[in-house]
């Protein structure tokens, strides 16, 4: 029977190996959407690359549950794995790949600090941003009457939707897109937030109520000792007349 | 004469049942726009379903009215409840039911913690946007110069516009629709506004001062502790010098 | 000379004329805007009220001015009420007498609550976006390629501007036009922002840190009391055999 | 070898010419595209007088790294200083010598008060409103197909952009003018946060809770005082017993 670290272990180990795949996905998700012209050759790898990364994550989601003591309970308190190993085999929403990515990390990296989850939630924004342009590019692009054709409009099209401006020169036609669409909405109105809150957060922390309160309180405790102080000399002098 | 406790028993008795009343109000509301060309007899029994569930409510707050010991008090301290009930008695304005029934259920909820405060705003969110869209999709269908004629586009359009993008590759181009818009903009700015206060609020309650003015307090009450120890064992002492 | 108290005793008796006459001038602005077709004589009447505003308002700053005793200071320390005596001079911006009514009862009604500042910038806003919406017509309205022709085009593009939503199926076309539209974002940016800071305000308010600190510290001077207490039953003890 | 403070007081006395030179250096920069038309000097006039500029500052920049005693550390310790020097000398972004220009200034400025931050990104928000704008315009102007053809223009479309609104009605058609768009929505998203978190700190430190824990401990801490004064009399009290 596994140890209690073997699990533990195992996953400080696979986190390398499993961010370069991360890289690597990425990689070979875009590349085919950026340049669909690429020879049919590199096409074919960048698909094998795709479901070999899958692969990889399934395989690592398999080994923690198998080196897990109790695997009942592995399952339900990790939902984000199971959700991340399931969600890219329906073939359509390939870019939830990557949402699961995000959704894998956010939950290795243990939100401690302010500025970790500022880092961690601008990093997504960007990777959705990304991610959401090319993939609204590749549903996009071959409708008749899309306003979205090129990876420019794309990312474009994608900065103005986050940020919430939403000039209306791109929009997305088709269904897909407009899920996708969406999600990046979504997106938007959480990195506002964020920013907002952490200026919030800093404010408050830095400009805070000068305690009035908490001052009388300090100035009582040291009245409070000057008497006790004084007490003590008396019960001194006291001891100094009985004993006489 | 009812005792004290009788409207209380009532209103937990009748949780349940008006809640399924209101699930089915609202399955009742949006069939008859998702597939205007279902059968008569099935449009029929919508709107009888819609009445019904109307006139459920209406007695619910007739009994309750009832049961008050001072029922002037319980109308004026309910304005909600009222409203409730004679609001979706104006014909053209049918989606304010559902803006009832949300009123009602957060009365009654008690909104007691920042958790339940963010899922009744989520929760009310995504009601409004799925019943603004089809109540929008209702009143534009007709009109010969809409944007809006599928309830695909009518989502689209609903969600545009709760995040405060506004493509307006869609938009109501009617009185009574721009009149819903602009309910779905307002609850847009709210959800906005919950989503921030939230993470602030998380950020702030986490990563708050490390407040040194009450550490020294502690630090001083501490010493004058000590102190007035000190005074007891030699009290203590003068006693024993005392009796010799 | 006068003394100190008779400019607040005018100050309080000329407030509720004042209000009644601010109610006046809106409807004598709003008016001839929403009926251009009224008769020649009705139009006349509301041209005369909105300058016999103007000079109501006008005469109460001399009247304020000559019953102060250090004038040149109540010139400086009033600034707002100056500006919003002179601004109305500038024909064109008719509206600014609008804002500067707003200005005249946010300095009158000392912002003294979170309650009383919500609800003014609340009415604030609805305030400016009624009038922005009038104003806005009344200069677009003669443009030949004007978008925004009748008051409920101009009521709904002052919804979609101030929720920051704009989906650009109106928009002015005029230089003042725009000026207008651009004090309508910045209300509405103010409007979110009061919105979120509210409920932040109200959730951290309410969710606050359960301060362990500060429990620690009553803990502290509880135990000191005791310590005190037992001291003085020593003392009383010593007194007794003392006297013996 | 220099003295720690040669360099403190170059920075203390450039500060004066530097600011004078920015202002030269908007000036100069704004004139060629507000009026294309003007005289030949003179536009060759602005063309020299922003590089002068550069000049100066990369001079200042050379001038405080040769006063540094580490001078590795002055230049890692002071990477926005380097960038602001060295980006200007990608040609096609010019405007970047104002966000440098800003940099430097929010750099020197030690941003320590909530007052001074919101002034800074104040400041710079309308400072990026109107050099964005004239940006843009001297970018999109030449192009067939834009929509942003005069000053007003461009104006107009970086408000609604700033604020999110986003009509539509005018957009950047160009690579380089959409990413200074971007840049303007990024501003503008800093621009709302801090106006939301502005008000959210001022309602925190305004309204906080009455607190009722410290309140509670002052009353102790004054109770306790009171118990050892009477203990105190008691025991001179004692003293005059024990001397007879």
């Amino acid at each position: 029977m596994p140890q209690p670290t073997a699990r533990a272990r195992w996953e400080r180990r696979a986190q390398g190996p499993l961010l370069a795949l991360a890289v690597l996905f990425a990689v070979a998700y875009a590349f085919p959407i950026v340049d669909p012209d690429a020879p049919e050759a590199v096409l074919t790898a960048c698909h094998i690359v795709n479901w070999g990364v899958w692969g990889a994550f399934a395989l690592d989601y398999l080994v923690r549950l198998g080196l897990s003591e109790d695997r009942l309970r592995f399952v339900r308190s990790n939902p984000l794995a199971l959700l991340a190993v399931v969600l890219p085999l329906l073939q359509p929403l390939r870019l939830l790949k990557l949402v699961s990515l995000l959704l894998l990390a956010g939950q290795r990296a243990r939100l401690a600090s302010q500025v970790r989850v500022t880092t961690y939630v601008a990093g997504s924004c960007l990777g959705l941003l990304i991610f959401g342009a090319l993939a609204v590019l590749e549903v996009e692009r071959g409708q008749p009457d899309a306003s979205i054709k090129t990876l420019g409009d794309a990312v474009w099209w994608a900065f103005t939707t986050m940020t919430t401006v939403g000039y209306g020169d791109m929009a997305p036609t088709t269904g897909l897109g407009r899920v996708l669409a969406v999600g990046l909405m979504l997106s938007g109105i959480a990195l506002l937030g964020v920013v907002t809150a952490n200026i919030a957060a800093w404010f408050i922390a830095r400009f805070d109520k000068d305690d009035v309160e908490e001052r009388r309180q300090t100035e009582a405790i040291r009245e409070l000792t000057e008497e006790v102080r004084a007490l003590r000399g008396e019960v001194a002098a006291l001891k100094g007349t009985s004993v006489e």
